[in-house]
């Protein structure tokens, strides 16, 4: 016993202290925790107690660690880190394998064609159809979801395991078939799930990932880490996935973002040095240039033309992405047979595309046998290929010889390597595969920049700089400045800069890198949208478009001159029938609400679900069915005390009591057993709920009124269709078990009933709302509209003036006015008399009025109110 | 006539032209040049017209082109390059002086000694005079500023002229004086002078420069270009200045900063090689580091300790800082002294600091010959200075020979260095003048890195690769991480790594540069405050802290638990009183207007100031000398026409009518000549103002009756003097030359008069309202609250519930929870009640019940209502 004394006392001891940490730490875990240490004072007052507090201890102390957010980023990194080192690893075997098949059969060249075409054909078309058949949802690149969902909008599916599953196996196999994609895309995406996946796995030990704002930080660390991975390019990745995915970012993510996204770098190289391939951590195509004189300022002119001509290459690049895109959607014939053989589309192209690049075939002019990755360490190595035009001194090894063709020369092949792979790259991208079009992009940005360089290179032999020391041309300094400059123009950023340094462990050319990046971009904005935005586009995504830098007329148009003053609202005071016409009409998501619609007071919003669900509970079976028995109780007390001259105010009462049971909770209406509550939501959700009771068979007097009701010339049977029509689904419980009182109502008498219910004024007390939506004022200029739209990610603001409710703007006002104001330079949008709005005299003047009237008729409302002293006495019960 | 009318015509048609083009441009802009081209027409029929008109036409196409962003911002980089070349040249000037003349006395080491201590006392003594002397404001770093302006905080006289000539000259002296200072924070201010400055001249020619919002991206482009200009650094400039600035960047901006930093250090470097400084653009202080192999995988944990050590030297060096600053503003002794001798403590800083560098003397223990330039040239040599601890084989060549000393050690001659530069870079910071600590700060961090690499090299001579190739390790590199990781902890920034790439040249030792730098800010941010939020702190401006990264308990603070529910408000029906009174007892800027006392809907704000001169307005000497005019023309009818029984109805319609004109113009109150209004600005920021009539001879009579109302008992004079307490200063008009009336009241008068107009009701119609104040909703969490607040550079926000105003949530009481709830980890900020309000059924009652009241309140006020058709036919009317 004394050992159980001391045990238990210990245990008291501990339980005290432990309560004590508790309080300290967050409340929801204290309760679980709490409860399971005095679950364990209970039990467990055997031996092996001890065991067990340690064990409850380590376990406590593991969750708690599990909370912070940087046990989740190095996990995130961690595991990004092994599945881009697994995908990589397994994309080399599969065009190893490739090469070890055609180089096997090098007897016969049919077999050769056979064993090249076939084995990318079968591994796009497998990567397909497996995206197809698990999740969809993986096809493509991923960041202009990603941007979406950052955005604030909800994109089903997209963040499942199924997804991942799907993205990882999709894209190791479309990489491996040796087309020319990228997995740079897909690897935002794959971050993000992992994030998404992870979050969901932590929230089982600790409650804080529930949070959204937090997962839409861990979201935007995620896309880092998916580009610092892939590159292991940390500062880069980070770069690249603000400006590729957040219009505004917070200081604070960055933070998570470098932390994770070096993290996952780290680990990704350091597992290639595990793996023996590299003897120590470096870049992932590093150069060796020279460093005390990178380049000659002259040389400037040429990276500023290579910067100009990428960012029209970019333009071309996203415009002929979309018209392949285009033309096979509206070719219907094309559409018609495609859609039907999901398949054959991408299985056409790859035979197209690797038939071309066959090496003994169109290849050898392409350096077709090489890989994208041996293509760029090829183009970016620091030799010069040529000199003079001639490409008789160069020192092939290695793949390099893949350039050289004994009747072309290098200039050729670089332009015909140019040439092909520009629509290839952009053919290949549109097949429902997960792939990117970054690194294919990067290389024939590098081509480019190489072929300038090569040439530049024949131009000056000894260089340029006259100052006595020969520095020849680096032709490669020139291919790192073209593949920054044209993947910078395809997705309109400017940190393709930065990766190619991390690319390369050289920043010796930062200034013509930068130069050529920003140049590129200058142009490539100015004539197409960025290629995710493209994609954004095509997919008719809920997207924001940006202001354009320099559309400084962005800052005089107001809001006044874009709101919708159409506003559908409803008022406290209103009946069910206006509920009923609103919801008919209207399309936003949430509808205000106002006070009045003479004061027009705006009190907030409510989404049109609730406003559904509200109509549905009033015209609905249980309350119809609580109604009949209501008049039947009443007609009996009618009958038995019918001398009672009091009885119609006692009804009356009764009534308003059974209105007020209502209104605070929703099973009053069958005070004996609560109604069903289940069907509520789906039934909402379903558009033709209404036709449902047909098909179960308890209901079936019901379902007789209710096919009578659809057919009838009654205004109500007009009033389901309509609501049909419009895909609002009042909730018709199907379940017509009330057995205890039986529904003797004419359909005449439904209609009357229903009519009368629609008459009635609407009870808001069960509706959840938004009491604060957001409010704009008249005045607040688009852009500082679209800013606050972009921050906060909203969807639609009212307009108030002086708290009244004037007019509403949502994301497609905004979008029109701000397409309009890009597009058509010309054209005003500002309406005439809008500039005589500027001055501020005239604006408060404007306010002025509208207090006025304000105050008139707070005025005119305050005298009766004096004269009725009810009021207070009502409060005061 | 022939030649007159050709001219003419061509006039005439390109006046059309012209009008047409002109219609499609801004209206503003197009209104001043049409005017320009109808001057033309009218008076240049000349011959030299066409000249004109050619002269015309290039000056608008100038000034429709200035109007860009980007030729700002090219113009912004242009300037800001040929600053920061000038300073460093002059810098430079003036070290190179000290040297010669420290080199010339070489024969008497006294003289030396004067010539060594006296150059930078004398140029650190001139550069606090001329600064404290011209601007105060260019005193310091200026990055603190820049935050807090950038945050919407206006700071007087922080961008003027004034400030900016201050700044560059006081920088050059103190730069040129070779004490431990850096250029980089105060060129940060620089370049933002520059923008506002560029900014102002620009909007001479268009009117889009003077937009709020574009102001601020400008500056935040500014603060880039002062990073990167600095270090001919752009991406680390841009990277750098977003962190050191910004809660939240948007990316448009990053475009901006990106092209204007880019821009600016190219014409930085250009400038170097015209000057032939350099052969061609290279990093500032290039490194020549192995590139195949930088590092081995088993150095990591030695960068990894350096990382962690930088973390508490950086907050070390921010806690010393700060503790010096606190020491010399406490010790009230030395603080009187220093005050009454301003430049005495820049002086005697500077004494000790020079003699303890002195060559001869202690500095020959610690390099102290070397310009910090020069020494971290020499620290990131990759020439490895000790092997096996001896110095001996070491090639000392140049600068290096500094570090060398004939009876000690190089580590003690390091460890010396880093100690003894340690505090001498804290003290001088605190230094009154223009200067920045990134750079000292920057060196240190180079000499410990380094000081650890020569550890290294010294431990493995060899180096650690074990597989056949001998690597000798590279102590450069570790001087390079050492400076990222110390200048990242000081500044808890993540981008310094960037910085370091691009100074260095060199980006082959990324990922332990990545490592250490998020390991020494991981440290210093649990430990410190950024030196930039400390000198925040001591300076107390308006800031907002961050939310630390994994305080996960801030997701579940809610507005509630922190908003103040005791609001000021004004009611749209109060009366003047009520609105003196909430003036005296309310301290934020603004006041919030309610519809009334019991509904509390939010209305919108007022500005006290606006309040202030309603106030005054109505109480002021005008309106009571109106008063007695219309109090004679009363009498005077009153004894005209006493027998007419309508007279009394007649007085109040004019009365009401004066009223009326009251409130549509500001000038009705004296027909005939309107009231001065100049002096209603500065009386309302003077709190003594109601004294001044004392000084003004004219208003002889009514100082006298002041100086009684001062002096008697009367209500109002201890209104008067509650004002004068609580700094409000109601306007009186201080000319009494309204000479046509005569101002015959008493003071009991005078008293009743303004107790009479006290209890009037307010009319809003002049005043300027806010109608969209910034609401939240109590269960806002602090998260989103915190993020708002900074995304939107909020000062307060109002807190509702379905239009109700319940609170008021100011930057005071977010900064109190986020401090409470970071520093005192133990204690909630949360009421114990506060986490049943989690779930969502009761947060819905709850508004349910609210809204329940306004609907009972609703339906009671709409009773009255419907019994008064006089408010439809008073609208009708």
């Amino acid at each position: 016993t004394c050992m159980y004394g001391r045990y238990t006392q210990e245990l008291g001891v501990y339980a005290k202290e432990e309560a004590a940490r508790l309080r300290e730490s967050g409340q929801r875990r204290s309760v679980s925790d709490r409860s399971r240490t005095l679950d364990l004072l209970e039990y467990d007052k055997g031996r092996c107690a001890k065991c067990r507090i340690c064990t409850v201890r380590c376990q406590k102390f593991l969750i708690s660690r599990v909370g912070e957010d940087w046990i989740f980023l190095i996990l995130l990194g961690l595991l990004m880190a092994l599945v881009s080192w697994v995908v990589d690893f397994c994309i080399a075997i599969c065009l190893q394998a490739q090469k070890w098949m055609y180089g096997g059969l090098d007897s016969n060249v049919f077999l050769q064609y056979l064993a090249w075409v076939t084995y990318p054909v079968v591994l796009i078309t497998f990567s397909a159809g497996f995206t197809q058949i698990l999740a969809p949802q993986a096809v493509g690149s991923g960041i202009p979801e990603m941007k979406t969902i950052l955005r604030g909008v909800v994109l089903k599916e997209y963040l499942t395991f199924k997804t991942f599953v799907a993205k990882v196996i999709g894209l190791t196999c479309a990489l491996g078939s040796g087309m020319p994609l990228g997995k740079e895309g897909p690897f935002v995406h794959i971050a993000s799930l992992c994030a998404a996946l992870l979050s969901k796995f932590m929230s089982l030990f600790g409650g804080i990932y529930e949070n959204e704002s937090r997962n839409i930080e861990m979201l935007a660390a995620a896309c880092a880490v998916g580009v610092g991975c892939c590159f292991a390019a940390p500062i880069g990745g980070v770069l690249f996935s603000i400006e590729v995915t957040s219009t505004f970012f917070a200081v604070r993510n960055y933070w998570r973002g470098f932390f994770a996204a070096t993290f996952s770098a780290f680990i990704f190289r350091v597992l290639a040095v595990w793996n023996r391939d590299e003897e120590t951590i470096t870049a992932l195509f590093k150069t060796r240039f020279r460093l005390d004189f990178p380049f000659d300022l002259q040389e400037l002119p040429a990276f500023a033309v290579i910067g100009i001509a990428s960012g029209f290459g970019g333009a071309l690049f996203v415009y002929l992405n979309r018209l392949i895109v285009q033309f096979i959607r509206k070719q219907k014939a094309i559409n018609r047979f495609l859609m039907k053989k999901r398949l054959l589309y991408p299985a056409l192209v790859t035979l197209l595309i690797s038939t071309l690049t066959f090496p003994p075939g169109f290849g050898q002019f392409m350096a077709g046998k090489l890989t994208q990755k041996e293509s760029l360490v090829t183009l970016l190595d620091n030799r010069t290929w040529a000199k003079q035009g001639i490409a008789e001194d160069f020192d092939y090894i290695g793949h390099s010889q893949a350039w050289k063709h004994p009747q072309l020369n290098v200039f050729v092949t670089l332009v015909l390597f140019i040439v092909m792979k520009f629509w290839m790259s952009a053919l290949a991208t549109t097949i429902p595969v997960p792939c990117g079009a970054f690194m294919p992009v990067f290389v024939i940005g590098a081509a480019f920049g190489r072929l300038v360089g090569e040439s530049m290179a024949a131009w000056f032999p000894d260089g340029i700089n006259t100052d006595g020391t020969i520095y020849p041309i680096v032709p490669g300094g020139y291919a790192v400045v073209g593949a920054a400059a044209l993947s910078g123009a395809v997705t309109h950023t400017v940190s393709t800069a930065v990766i190619v340094f991390e690319l390369t462990g050289q920043i010796s050319h930062i200034l013509p890198v930068m130069i050529a990046v920003i140049l590129a971009n200058a142009v490539a904005q100015s004539l197409q949208p960025s290629l995710y935005d493209s994609i954004i586009r095509i997919k008719k995504l809920p997207y924001l478009p940006e202001l354009g830098w320099g559309h400084h007329e962005k800052y005089n148009i107001r809001v006044e001159d874009i709101m919708v003053r159409d506003v559908r609202y409803i008022t406290l005071n209103c009946c069910y029938r206006d509920l009923h016409n609103v919801l008919l009409t209207g399309h936003l998501k949430t509808l205000a609400l106002v006070e009045s619609a003479e004061s027009m007071i705006l009190l907030g919003s409510i989404e049109r679900a609730q406003l559904q669900s509200l109509l549905s509970q009033q015209l609905g079976r249980p309350r119809r069915l609580e109604y009949i028995r209501e008049r039947a109780a009443a007609e009996k007390k009618h009958l038995s005390v019918v001398s009672n001259p009091g009885s119609e105010d006692g009804s009356q009462r009764a009534s308003q009591e059974v209105r007020f049971q209502i209104s605070t909770e929703e099973s009053s209406f069958s005070p004996t057993r609560p109604v069903p509550q289940k069907p509520l939501k789906p039934a909402l959700k379903r558009p033709s709920v209404v036709e449902r009771p047909t098909e179960i068979p308890t209901g079936k007097k019901h379902t007789y009124l209710h096919k009578q009701l659809q057919t009838t010339e009654f205004p109500n049977s007009r009033l389901m269709k309509q609501s049909e029509r419009k895909g609002i689904g009042y909730l018709i419980d199907p379940k017509g078990d009330d057995g205890d009182v039986e529904d003797d109502m004419t359909i005449r008498e439904i209609a009357e009933w229903e009519e009368k219910q629609l008459d009635e004024q609407v009870n808001f007390n069960n509706c959840k709302i938004d009491p604060a939506p957001f409010q704009l004022v008249e005045r607040t200029s688009l852009h500082k509209t679209h800013t606050i739209f972009s921050l906060l990610g909203l969807d639609h603001a009212y307009v108030t003036s002086i708290g009244r409710l004037i007019g509403v703007v949502s994301l497609k006002e905004l979008r029109k006015a701000i397409e309009g104001s890009v597009t058509v330079k010309g054209v005003k949008v500002r309406p005439p008399l809008a500039s005589f709005r500027d001055s501020g005299t005239s604006s408060s003047e404007n306010e002025a009025t509208e207090l006025h009237k304000l105050w008139d008729r707070h005025k005119s409302m305050s005298l009766p109110r004096e004269h009725t002293p009810s009021e207070s006495d009502e409060k005061s019960q």
